[in-house]
């Protein structure tokens, strides 16, 4: 294809970027600008090691205006589906001045849109990937920047370890950066797989939704003093400090999501069947493990390494538990040697 | 005995009332008062035809200071299981000016403790057997705010259809009153139950934690708009004016429990069952139907008459359902003729 000969003539013009995705404590749900993605509140998340984007983007420096080409997980994605990485594209030819269509192979070691966040560690791969393949030179919080209008959790995924986004009141000053890197606390996210299928409204059409549940100014009133804890937890690894807030606030999310209009109901049964046996383990065994949950059914059960075991063995006894996921905290997005095609 | 001796030389010291449980449309969760349960906001119910609790009282008036005798679907209650209703005969004595003991024997027509109000039903059938046993008569006023005082949805339980709880601000303002008759909607209740297992919280707990849900202030807040669209819509007999805000105002509610500390979750695997079974009926068919659920894991399936057997149907082949009770608003609490002992 002319478009491979192209890139092959032109090796600077390619590079490939592995990113994790992350899990949040304290949730991103909600704009205040849904054109510039500039979240209601603050946000606090880990970074998962085991849980991530491997995206190599190449662009072919004879093209003016050509379609751009996307496969991800080995499909070729086509028109609406296709359209989000396109724009995203669009914002890094804008930012280098090019005119320049791209070929995208981006593969997920998890799987899709069943709240792990993959728009998060995707679309920080393929910023990091794509300006590098331009040769641009950005900062980290440009680089953030740049990722929260693809994705607002994708700020967040540049970074390895403890990452906060400021929510910010422009596109410049809205980005996250790193509280604690990844060697700070060993702690463990354990993803119950409960549902493979895929969503039945996607986070950006949620984000949307959040203004008309009466639920979520008192969320966003509340959220600064959660957010205050869940620092002073991860700065003293204090598992039994960060735990119930982190409870707290997922189903502050779920709450606000529920009562949406239309409503938002992303729990299955399977995730009721883990947050009961997870409350049981908790208060009948002593077992030191919390929850969190994304926009989706999976259940993030966040704990100590040394319990993870323990937590594990449990985990995978639950009828309704399809696959466990488990990840420590991971680096941040880093561009790879090697490429994907 | 001695006590049944006494009894059967007074027979006019004796009465038996049924009065049926009541599903709330726009849910009572929180009390303004806790020792005169004055609730956070009004709220609005059909009685139920088809769950009801049959309550004999008798009075012994030869006794004076002794033990009550209280037996329940066949189980004679003992200590703190017995303290509640106990109480409430204090309650009654109190207002004869009298010091009998009384023996109490309840039936319910279906599950206890499983989310359908039995401590409704069964404080508004034990307030109007006890104080007509006792030869007081009082106004319906007046019993709905001494049923009140043993369980705040027994206010409502005493009145027959569609009965709205006056908020109030004193023992006496704090009371229920018919808005429509039993005769006005055919509306049906199919209440689905995914399981009959006893609650972890109960309800009378509950209302005390609500406060200390970030939600609850505005859950306050926009109730009375929901409260004036659901008066609104049992007027005109509008099932697609009262299906969101019923669903809304129970999912709030829930959120508001999930968010408590510690934090109610009332749901269980099969609820999402049904809710997720519910909504796809509706979308996908167009099926009329809308859901709401109190203070436990079952889900009320809230439509017309003749929708009824369509919905039935459905819900007898989800795996999760055990069992359905089907009920149609039925009459107040009424004196009946014979007596269970």
């Amino acid at each position: 294809m002319h478009r491979d000969a192209a890139i092959e003539g032109a090796p600077t013009r390619k590079a490939t970027c592995r990113a994790g995705s992350n899990i949040a404590f304290i949730k991103y749900w909600g704009v205040a600008d849904p054109a510039l993605n500039i979240p209601l509140n603050n946000s606090i998340s880990m970074t998962l090691a085991g849980a991530h984007t491997t995206t190599t983007v190449a662009w072919d420096d004879s093209s003016s205006g050509a379609a751009d080409s996307v496969t991800l997980d080995g499909v070729e994605l086509q028109g609406a589906s296709a359209a989000r990485i396109v724009a995203h594209l669009d914002r890094l030819r804008a930012q280098a001045g090019v005119p320049w269509s791209a070929r995208v192979v981006s593969n997920n070691n998890f799987p899709m849109a069943s709240g792990i966040a993959s728009s998060a560690s995707g679309f920080a791969a393929l910023t990091v990937a794509g300006t590098a393949a331009l040769g641009l030179t950005l900062d980290a919080a440009r680089l953030s920047a740049l990722a929260r209008r693809a994705s607002g959790s994708a700020s967040r995924s540049l970074f390895g370890g403890f990452v906060e986004w400021e929510r910010g009141s422009s596109h410049s000053s809205s980005t996250a950066r790193q509280i604690h890197d990844e060697s700070h606390w060993p702690l463990m996210d354990l993803i119950a797989i409960v549902s493979t299928g895929a969503k039945h409204t996607s986070s950006s059409d949620g984000h949307r939704l959040a203004a008309t549940s009466p639920f979520t100014a008192a969320r966003t009133q509340h959220v600064d003093e959660w957010l205050a804890t869940v620092r002073r937890a991860v700065a003293a690894s204090d598992l039994a400090l960060l735990g119930p807030v982190l409870e707290l606030d997922a189903l502050a999310m779920h709450g606000v999501m529920m009562t949406s209009a239309p409503s938002l109901l992303y729990w299955q049964p399977g995730t009721l069947e883990v947050l009961h046996a997870l409350r049981a383990w908790r208060e009948e065994e002593g077992l030191p493990v919390y929850f969190t949950i994304d926009a989706g059914p999976n259940v993030h059960l966040i704990c100590e390494a040394e319990t993870a075991p323990a937590v594990e063995r449990r985990l995978a006894s639950l009828p309704a538990v399809e696959r466990i996921i488990a990840s420590g905290p991971g680096p941040g997005a880093q561009l790879l040697g090697e490429h994907l095609f």
